[in-house]
């Protein structure tokens, strides 16, 4: 039997993809009442064995618990299922763990607000493994910080939990700006795999080479990028645009010698090009990121 | 006075920009006898101050050395003025920090071995400010292993040294793919930046975030395309080119709404979309590496 000071809420799980399934499963482990529900009913048999209780439709599982959390595949299947189900919604808390916009958040948040419902936007920073480790959070945002705060002891289960703000986008907004990052480092990281296995280099002998270069960058240029983009002072005597510029060429040159496809870089080289012709030469890589905003 | 077991040599650089002005002073800084040219003479006065000997012409520079460094803007720069000094270079080493492909080395060693000239390419792993501390690295490569085992102890004071083969070829390779996984995470640091600055948060505060995350992602991401691009085990149970490919239209969505430029990820939406047609949804980012080699 649970001690009177453990946390056990009543939790429902809408989506058993294999984020959702992990998320109920982290529910279950800490000893919370977790109804899960998915379309196609048969993903709900590992978790039933699991202890949860699989309910038979969606508004069976909505009414079982006050916290109904929602992860689809996309926000447009969000927003289908819960205009399908705003009756049973209504005076409890949604959260939602789709990946989606910063506008498609506010537009739910508005939606649930005409409807009586609470809502809660979360992005997941985590693959699925993740969940339930200490390396997984999950950020939060919303209108109503005090249902936040109600819920926490039990989202806690799920990941760490980082509140972002009021504006019910904030989550989305900070989810998707960490992803991209994410994003790019991938395209990097498959190029150079690309090209060093051009060479006929092994490539798990060239990982400890690649994980800790990039690393090494990553530790430098994001700190340095932030302060020049804070105090606008882009000038650098590290790395220059120019210098940066001259050497591309090089890298698209060996692409196409190599028998590899540049795609992914000449977009880059584009950049770097503009960068000269509207006269910053001799600013850093973060001068880069005001390029980025539409004329 | 030194002691008798110091090393102690007599070395040149050709090149004095903010690279090669670096090396010169970890030269001198190590105890070595360091001539030092540049084209434009003025580069040489406060390595002069320093205590290295400037020597008037490029000749005079490279005979007063049996090792001369050289570290040009580009790698035309190094063609031109080594056949203009081929006679001089004759029985002496040089190693070409300059940037370039491996073709340009190979090119290069070619030209070097039928004159008489030893050649070894390198690539450095770091910016200026980083040579001579434990965080730099420099790869190097050439036909004479020999050569560069001799003049080692002496190239150790500008950064550690990695001997990545007798291929003339392999540095470049080895550095172009390591700054290509970092210019990959630059494209992705900077939309991430330009992101988030969209909705008003300041960048320093976004920065530990950004770091942290794009860390993790490298550290598993990595070692775990190594895994998949040896094996040619490319399925996944962690994040699939479906979900990848389904999430993506997110960011690019986002980005036109919040007034951004999209054309550092057009590309790799389309390389998921193409990752699709050609039947690997159930692969791992892993995949995207063969899918960069041109048809």
């Amino acid at each position: 039997m649970p001690s009177s000071t453990e946390h056990r809420a009543s939790v429902t799980v809408l989506g058993l993809g294999l984020m959702g399934t992990a998320l109920a499963a982290a529910l279950l482990k800490a000893g919370h009442d977790t109804t899960v529900w998915n379309r196609t009913a048969s993903k709900t048999g590992p978790l039933a064995a699991q202890g949860a209780t699989p309910a038979e439709t969606a508004a069976e599982a909505i009414t079982a618990s006050p916290l109904v959390i929602v992860c689809l595949t996309t926000n447009d299947n969000v927003r289908g299922l819960l205009e399908a189900e705003s009756d049973a919604l209504a005076g409890r808390t949604v959260v939602n763990l789709t990946n989606g916009t910063p506008a498609q958040a506010r537009e739910l948040a508005d939606w649930a607000a005409e409807h009586g419902i609470t809502y809660i936007d979360g992005g997941i920073m985590a693959v699925p493994q993740m969940i339930a480790t200490p390396a997984a959070y999950i950020l939060y945002s919303g209108t109503d910080e005090e249902a936040y705060e109600t819920h926490r002891p039990t989202l806690a289960a799920l990941a760490d939990t980082k509140w972002v703000g009021k504006d019910p986008g904030a989550a989305a907004l900070y989810d998707l700006s960490l992803l991209t990052g994410m994003y790019g480092m991938v395209m990097g990281v498959a190029q150079a795999y690309a090209l060093i296995g051009s060479g006929g280099v092994p490539a798990r002998e060239f990982a400890p080479l690649l994980k800790d270069w990039v690393n090494a960058m990553t530790d430098g240029l994001v700190p340095g990028m932030a302060e020049a983009l804070d105090s606008g002072q882009h000038l650098t005597d590290v790395s220059s645009l120019a210098v940066n510029q001259a050497a591309l060429p090089n890298f698209l040159t060996a692409y196409a010698q190599q028998g590899l496809r540049d795609d992914l870089f000449r977009p880059l080289q584009d950049l770097l090009d503009r960068s000269i012709d509207e006269g910053y030469a001799a600013d850093g890589l973060s001068r880069l990121v005001t390029l980025l905003k539409k004329d």
